[in-house]
């Protein structure tokens, strides 16, 4: 086999909580599904509320370094109820979504056979969504002034460059074109309130959709976006959006097809320069944290998305069935972590 | 009766699509309800794309100087696929809100009985969302610079301001204690990306609940609060939040109570120096406008709400029940805008 001797360096940051427990069993997976097709060669970096905790770290130039030299990121959950909120978010997150211009923020939504959905009548849901991943209102530009008075102000600013918006339009217009689907692409956002971002946006999508004459591409108001999700999922092909509508859509698809347990994402550096980072939409959960209990699957996906992105397909597609037989056989049982990661492996 | 005599003036903006046809039957409903308790007296404005089209105005100084001299506003819907997007929003709509400083958007969030929700399991939905309706990303701070170039950038500033989070958060706290319910506000937002803000809208709800010993607080991220719109609505009393996390969650939550059909909403001047508006949350429909099928409940709701707020909480509540038992038996049955006000004002 003529991959035998590749190698992949994977940055292993299981992080807090559920993180810890759920990504060892990814790697379990991975390795197994690979196979001898490539080597995982994991490096542990201790990060996350614990480290933060001992010796005030978040993600020291250091970490970010030596980071910085893997190929990819496998990452747990970040959050902890002993450290305020936004800390390690921000610190380590954030930061590293930033520092390695994780461009496109990729949270496929999909409605497994044997997943109870809360909605009625779900439909096949299938779609992707593209979140901008580097701006946006999530640049931290803002202020807070004359805290404390009556005339306290604070502000928060989206940024919104062509740059940024083309790339995460581009990706999404080459997703919709791979998937081979519905081939359309929803931009979403909120332009008949933010004429600037949303004047901008829609340039990009014009200018974008010209190389794409195979895709078609509509426009839907943030608010209206919520409302579908909850009453027609199965018309989204791909969305792309902006960081912040993102953020909120994908929590809502993520409950949608039966909870966030079965979310995965990528954040994907476009020019492979940095390291892509690969992680479950789900939190740390620290009310299930520590009893072996959490659901791996979403970060299992994570792991099929890992292979993906270094041209592993088959690989990839084997955790895809794997889970998605053992979640139509066992969705309803109550399995521990390591019980939910041994089935899927005993059908790779 | 001592109200014999008494009257109130109301601005009458129908606007576009299906506001026009809703905003008369809205008129009789509250009429009939009222009796002679008030005189309900009705100033027509001809606003919305109609009277754009034809003479290019959206919203003049003479018409704000004289809607500002009737005591409310029932307005119906804009929006119209001749206009471009945003002109009709901005120029009209959100100009009215903001010249008329109305600081708390408020909207109800019920699941009446007969009402199918598209969530299996809905449980007892029965809160109220309290957005601030004057600030955040609304402002229309922003630019755009070097448009048409890859060095294109395009910003959006949420301002937020210890005057105006607080007016809407007291309103809250106000609003959870009369209810009578739960007691409890949830702030919704995203402190964990938006330190500046969210810090301020923090601050503020520390300081406003000391004066509320009795109504409890908690905090949700608004992507968290997605989810829960769809797993667990019954959870919510009264929620507070900015003006654009309140655009989408309401909308999200008026699906989830089967439609925005069945969401009424209310502008709120709370000094009571400018006229406060009444208005469905529905758009202006244009696919079924014209038709006489639209569902003028929201709209009826939405003047309930205004009865209520100028102190005739009888016939608000009069209609609302019309409203309940009318929906319990004919949900599921398709009928015209017109017999659905006649449905309930037989039952007033
Ligand atoms: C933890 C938080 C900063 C993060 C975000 O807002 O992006 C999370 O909600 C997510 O969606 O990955
Ligand atoms: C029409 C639009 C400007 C408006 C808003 O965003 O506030 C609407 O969506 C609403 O919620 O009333």
């Amino acid at each position: 086999d003529s991959d035998v001797g590749k190698i992949i360096n994977i940055a292993v940051i299981p992080g807090d909580g559920i993180g810890r427990e759920v990504t060892p069993q990814t790697q379990a997976v991975m390795g197994k599904a690979v196979g001898d097709q490539v080597r995982l060669n994991y490096v542990d970096y201790d990060l996350g509320a614990e480290r933060y905790l001992r010796d005030g770290t978040l993600l020291n130039d250091e970490d970010l370094e030596s980071i910085g030299q893997q190929d990819a990121i496998l990452l747990g959950a970040v959050g902890d109820p002993r450290v305020r909120s936004g800390i390690l978010e921000r610190g380590l997150l954030l930061k590293l979504r930033f520092s390695f211009d994780q461009a496109v923020n990729l949270r496929p939504t999909k409605l497994y056979p044997g997943v109870s959905s809360p909605l009625k009548n779900p439909g096949q849901i299938d779609f992707a969504v593209v979140r901008e991943g580097t701006e946006g209102l999530y640049s931290g530009m803002g202020g807070y002034i004359r805290r404390g008075t009556d005339q306290a102000i604070a502000t928060e600013t989206s940024l919104n460059t062509a740059f940024g918006v083309e790339r995460a339009v581009r990706y999404a217009f080459d997703l919709a074109r791979k998937r081979g689907g519905k081939r359309n692409v929803t931009m979403v956002n909120k332009t008949n309130v933010l004429p600037h971002a949303g004047a901008l946006w829609l340039d990009i999508m014009d200018k974008v959709a010209q190389d794409y004459p195979d895709v078609t591409w509509d426009y839907l108001h943030a608010d209206a976006c919520t409302i579908f999700l909850v009453t027609d999922p199965s018309r989204f092909d791909v969305i792309v959006t902006d960081n912040l509508f993102g953020d909120v859509l994908t929590d809502e698809a993520g409950a949608v097809v039966g909870g966030i347990g079965y979310s995965a994402s990528a954040n994907i550096n476009v020019t492979d320069e940095h390291p892509s980072m690969f992680e479950p939409i789900h939190g740390s959960a620290p009310d299930i944290a520590g009893k072996g209990i959490a659901n791996p699957t979403a970060s299992i996906l994570s792991g099929a998305m890992l292979l993906e992105h270094f041209g592993y397909d088959q690989a990839a597609e084997r955790i895809q069935r794997a889970v998605e037989e053992d979640v139509a056989a066992n969705a309803s049982r109550s399995r521990s972590t390591q019980e939910v990661a041994q089935d899927i492996i005993a059908r790779l």
